[in-house]
C-alpha cells in the first residue's frame, strides 16, 4: 500500500547531501537501488536522477515498525526517508559522490511499491534493445540514459543562450505545412475540413526561414522537429531535431564565424573540451581527393593517393579500362597491415564491393621483403615499384587500390579507410576533430532523372567566379555551401542562398525547370522575393547526432527519450495503430490494403 | 538589378547608431521605408527589425551616380548605405530612437529591388487580415508584428532560463505518437510501413511526461507543439504551443510556488510589471458563486448575488420554477446603467440567450427614483424591495437576474458581466490581475454519455478528505487541480496526479470504465505505474495566449508567425493541398469524397 508524502518535504536530491551536511536532518525521496541486511543493519542505496546515497536503518535510530518496513523494501520501490547525515561508519566509497557520508534513517515511508522489473536498472545494460524499448520508462531510469538526456537538455539550453546573445530570435514555424514533391518523402496529414487534401510535416523549416529573412527578422533560429518518411537506418528516425538558423546581410565567413564560436562554446561548457579556432577548412575537392569523402574523419591519416600517373600504360585491364573511361586509380596504405590473413583481405574486398567497387587490388608488403599481390602478374616490376613508392609502402604495409570512375573510387576507398581505422583501433572517442567542407559542387548529374539536380537545394548560391560556367559547364560550378564535420560525421550544413531573380532563373534553367514548373513548386517563396529580399545564408545541425557524439554513443536512440525502431513503430505505445472507421469517414478516406505496401 | 554586398560588412542595426557615434563612418543595411527629395536633398528612412534611421543623400557627399540611384529608390528596396553619423541638421525627432542623428551617405548599393507591395508596411495596418495573411511575409515586416514575435522569442527564452535554474530538464517527446480515443479529435498521420495504421499528433505530452516522472527525471518541461483537429474559434489554432511541465515529490503548494515565481519573473523581465506574490487563490466554488466563471476577470467587481432566498415564495413563474427544479436565482448590478435604452437591454437579453438563458429579468432603477422592470407585475412590492436591497441597487443602476439550473445561471451572468464590462469600458489592458482557481470538481456529469467524465483527465488526484465520497457522491468530490487565470483568460492549468493503484481503480470505477477498458486506453501508463511511481504533479500553459495577453493583442494570430485561418488552411502556402496518387497508394489509402465532410 502506498503511503502519502503528506507533511514531508524533500530537502535535497540524493547526491546534494555531502560532508557539509553532517549532523543535519534531511528528507530524501527516490528509488531503492538495492538493500541488504548486514549484521542487523539494513543498508539501502537510494537513487534519484542525481545519483545514489547510502541510507542505514538500525534499531534504536528508527522504531521497530520502520525497521521492519525497511527490511521488506525491494528494488524500485519509491520511498521517502527522514534521517541524520553522518560520516560514513564503514570504508569511504571513493567511487560515489556521496561516498563519505551516510544517512541514518529516523523515518521511512513507502510511497510506491514495485513489481520486479523485467530487467535490472543498471549502467550499460546488457538487456537487448527491443525489451528495453518496450519498457522504455524503466530503461530511462538507467543512469547512462539519464546522463544523456540531461546532456541533451543542456546542449539545447546553451545553444539557445549563445544564439540569443548573438541577436538571434527563436521563431516557431508550422508543423502542419504544405507537402512538396521535392526531396525525401513527406509524412502526410489528412485534412478533415478539406477532405482529399493533406498537410505535409516539414522535412526542415527551409522555406519558412527564408521567408522570415524576407520579412526582416535578420537572425532566426529554431530547435525544430523535422520529419522524413524514409526507410530507417541506424542513425535515422522518422522525426528528428534540427538546430536551424538563418542570417541576413551575411556571406560564408560570417556564418562560419558565429557557428564555430557556438561549437567551441558548447564543447567547452558541456565537455570541457577546447575546440581550437578557427576550425580548419577544406574544399570539397580536397576532401574527396585526400579522404574519399565529403565528411572526412581527420583523427587519422591513411590518405588517398592518386596513382593514375604511375599505372598509365600498364597492362592490367582493370586499371587500364578505368583510366580509358576517364576514371582514376587510387590507393591507400594501411600501415603495418601487410601480414593481414588472406581471409581478412577477402572480407575487405567484399566490403569494397558493397560500396560499388568491381574489385579491389592489393599489395601486401611482407616484413621479410617479399610481396603478395592480387595483380602483380599483370604489372611490370618497375610499375609495381612505382606504385609502392607512390604510397610510401614499407615492409609490413598493406596497399589497397581501387580503379573506376572517380566517384566510385572515392566512395570505395573512403569507406575502406574508415573500416581499416576501426579494425586498427585508430578512432579515439575522446578526440574531437572538426573540419569545414566548402565549395561543394552546385549540381550533380542524376542518371535516373537524366538531368542535373541541386546538390543542396535549388536556392543555393553559386560562387560568383563560377557563375559564367552555369550554362557551358554546369557540373563544374561550385556552390557557396558548407558542411561542418566532426570525426567523420556531418554535424550540420548550409549555404548562402540565391537572392537575385536573374541568378535564380539561371539555376532553374540548369535544373531543367520551366518557369511554370519552378512556380508550381516554390511559388510563394518566389513571390516573396519580388518585394525586396536581403542577402541571406543559413545552416542546420542534427541535434540528435551532435548529442550522440558528445555523449560518445553509437546510436541516436540513446539520446532520444522515446525513439522509434526500424519499422518506424514505437515498441512502448504500439504506435502507429488502427483508428475508428468514423475517424476515417470524417477524413474522406478509405483503407485500400491491396494497394498498400506490405513490407515490414 | 541587384548589386552584391561584397566588400561591405554591416556595422550596426539601424537604431544601434546614436549620438555616441557622431563622426563615425557606419555601414547599415535594411529596407527603404520611404524617401523624398526636399530641396535637392534626398531623405531616406531606412528600416530593419530594430527600427528606423534617417539617411540623407546630398551631392558633394556622394557621387552623382549614387545620388541619382538614391532618387530612384522605392519602398521596400533593400539597400546598403555607407555614411557618416551626424547630428541631425533639421528638427530633432523625439519620437524616433535615432531622432537626434542622421547618416550622411557616402555610398549606396541596391541589394534588391522591390515591386510595389499589395499593402503598405506600417503599424496598425488597416488592410484586411485575409490579404495580410496571403502575403504574410510582407505583413511580418510590420513593426507591431515584429515586436510581438520578438516578445514571444524572449518569453520562451526567459521561461527556459527560469525553469533550468529551478532544476527542470527540457525533454522532447514524440510528435508521431499513438492516437487515443479520449478528448478532442486527433490529427492522424498514415503509416507507409504499416498501411492502414496511423500515428496521432499529440494533443499534449501528458502521458509522456507522467512516464518521465516514473523514469525519475524529477522535473521535466518542454515548450511543445500540440495539435487538435477541432473547429477553430478566434483563439484556437490547429497547432498551438504549450509550456508543459511536471514535477515529482510535490503537492499543490509546490507547483503553485514555482509557477507564480515564474510568472512574476516573466512579467517583470518582459513588461516591467510587478506581480504581487503570493497570487490570490480562490476555490472553484467561490469563483462560480461570485463571478459565474472558473476564469473570473478580477479587474472589476459586478459580482453575482444569490437572491434565491429573497424571491423564495414569489409568484413569478420563471423564478419559482427555477427554484423548484433545484436551481437558483442570481443577479448582478450594472452600476450607472439604469438609463440603458430598451433596445440595448433587449440585446443583452439576446446575448444571455446565447449562453443558454431562457430569458433575462431586469430592474432598471431610474435616476428619478422610478423603476422599469420586466417582471415587477408578478412581484410583491416588498419582494422587489428585497431584490434591490440584495443587490445594493441605487438610483441609476441596472439589475439583471437569471433563474435556472446553477450551471446556466453562472454561465449567463458570467458572460453578461463581461459583456457589460466591455460596454462600460472597465477592462484596462495595462492591469494584470492573476488568480489561482483551486478545488475543481473531480468529475462532471455528462448528459450525453450518461456517466461521469473527468473534468481535467482521469489521472487527476481527488482531495484526500473527499475520497470517501467517491462512491457515495462522486459529483461532490473535489480534485487537486488548479488553473492560473489572468484577466479572465485561462493561462494554464494542471493537477496533482493519482499515483496509487487503488485510487486509480476507484477513479476508473467512478468513470464507469471496466479494468479492461481502462487498460485498452492507458495500458502502457498503467503498466509503468507498477514499477514504482513517485507522487507527481504538473501544469501546462498556452504560450500563444500568454504572449497575446502580454502583447495586448486580441488574437493569437498576431503572435504566431504563420497562423492558419478558420478552415485550418494557410492562405500563404495554400496548405492543405492535393497530393500525388502515388503517395496515397504507398500509404494504402483511397480518397472517398462521397464520405467526406464538405463543410468549409
Amino acid at each position: 500500500m502506498a503511503e502519502s508524502m503528506k507533511g514531508l518535504k524533500r530537502t535535497h536530491r540524493c547526491t546534494e547531501v555531502s560532508k557539509a551536511n553532517i549532523g543535519e536532518t534531511v528528507t530524501l525521496m527516490g528509488w531503492v537501488q538495492k538493500n541488504r541486511n548486514k549484521g542487523g543493519i539494513i543498508f539501502l542505496d537510494l537513487r534519484d536522477r542525481s545519483g545514489i546515497v547510502q541510507v542505514i536503518f538500525e534499531e534504536g535510530s528508527i522504531d521497530a515498525a520502520g525497521f521492519e518496513k525497511a527490511g521488506r523494501l525491494r528494488s524500485e520501490f519509491v520511498v521517502a526517508v527522514v534521517g541524520k547525515v553522518e560520516a560514513r561508519s564503514g570504508a569511504v566509497n571513493e567511487k560515489m559522490a556521496t561516498g563519505e557520508i551516510e544517512i541514518r534513517a529516523k523515518q521511512l515511508r513507502v510511497l510506491s511499491e514495485a513489481e520486479t522489473p523485467p530487467f535490472p536498472v543498471e549502467e550499460e545494460s546488457k538487456t537487448k534493445e527491443e525489451l528495453r524499448l518496450k519498457y522504455r520508462y524503466l530503461d530511462l531510469r538507467r543512469p547512462d540514459l539519464q546522463r544523456n538526456l540531461m546532456m541533451r537538455s543542456r546542449v539545447a539550453m546553451l545553444t539557445r543562450r549563445f544564439l540569443e546573445e548573438e541577436g538571434f530570435l527563436e521563431i516557431e514555424t508550422p508543423v502542419l505545412g504544405k507537402s512538396t514533391p521535392e526531396g525525401a518523402r513527406d509524412y502526410l496529414v489528412p485534412s478533415r475540413v478539406h477532405p482529399g487534401n493533406f498537410y505535409g510535416l516539414p522535412q526542415s523549416p527551409q522555406l519558412y526561414k527564408q521567408l522570415l529573412m524576407c520579412s526582416g527578422y535578420d537572425r532566426y533560429f529554431q530547435i525544430a522537429k523535422c520529419f522524413r518518411d524514409e526507410d530507417l537506418r541506424a542513425d535515422r528516425q522518422p522525426e528528428f531535431t534540427q538546430i536551424d538558423m538563418e542570417l541576413s546581410f551575411v556571406d560564408v565567413d560570417d556564418v562560419i564565424d558565429v557557428n564555430e564560436r557556438m561549437l567551441a562554446y558548447l564543447f567547452r561548457e558541456v565537455l570541457g573540451v577546447e575546440v581550437p579556432l578557427p576550425i580548419q577548412r577544406m574544399t570539397w575537392q580536397e576532401a574527396m581527393d585526400r579522404f574519399g569523402s565529403d565528411k572526412p574523419d581527420l583523427r587519422f591519416g591513411m590518405e588517398l593517393t592518386d596513382v593514375s600517373e604511375a599505372v598509365k600504360g600498364c597492362e592490367f585491364a582493370v586499371f587500364k579500362n578505368a583510366l580509358e573511361a576517364g576514371g582514376s586509380v587510387r590507393g591507400i596504405n594501411a600501415k603495418g597491415q601487410g601480414g593481414m590473413p588472406r581471409k581478412k583481405i577477402d572480407k575487405l574486398v567484399d566490403y569494397a564491393k558493397d560500396y560499388g567497387a568491381k574489385g579491389l587490388a592489393y599489395i601486401a608488403l611482407q616484413e621479410d621483403g617479399s610481396v603478395k599481390s592480387s595483380f602483380a602478374k599483370f604489372m611490370k616490376e618497375e610499375e609495381m615499384a612505382g606504385l609502392i613508392a607512390a604510397l610510401e609502402g614499407k615492409p609490413g604495409d598493406l596497399l589497397l587500390f581501387a580503379a573506376d570512375k572517380n566517384k566510385v573510387v572515392w566512395d570505395v576507398l573512403g569507406a575502406l579507410r574508415l573500416e581499416l581505422a576501426r579494425q586498427m583501433e585508430l578512432l579515439d572517442k575522446e578526440e574531437y576533430r572538426f573540419v569545414w567542407i566548402t565549395e561543394f559542387p552546385l549540381l550533380e548529374w542524376s542518371e535516373e532523372q537524366n538531368r542535373f539536380t541541386a546538390m543542396h537545394h535549388p536556392f543555393t548560391m553559386p560562387m560568383e567566379e563560377d557563375l559564367p560556367m552555369i550554362k557551358t559547364n554546369p557540373g563544374a560550378v561550385r556552390a557557396k555551401a558548407y558542411d561542418i564535420v566532426l570525426n567523420g560525421t556531418e554535424l550540420g550544413g548550409g549555404s548562402v542562398r540565391i537572392f537575385q531573380n536573374d541568378v535564380q532563373e539561371m539555376m532553374f534553367e540548369a535544373l531543367g525547370f520551366t518557369k511554370e514548373e519552378a512556380y508550381e513548386r516554390f511559388g510563394f517563396l518566389l513571390d516573396a522575393f519580388k518585394y525586396g529580399v536581403p542577402p541571406h545564408a543559413g545552416l542546420a545541425y542534427g541535434l540528435d547526432r551532435m548529442v550522440m557524439l558528445m555523449a560518445k554513443e553509437d546510436s541516436i536512440r540513446d539520446v532520444i527519450a522515446f525513439p522509434k525502431v526500424k519499422d518506424a513503430s514505437c515498441l512502448m505505445t504500439q504506435a502507429p495503430g488502427e483508428v475508428d472507421e468514423v475517424q476515417l469517414r470524417e477524413l474522406g478516406l478509405k483503407i485500400d490494403r491491396a494497394e498498400g505496401q506490405t513490407e515490414q
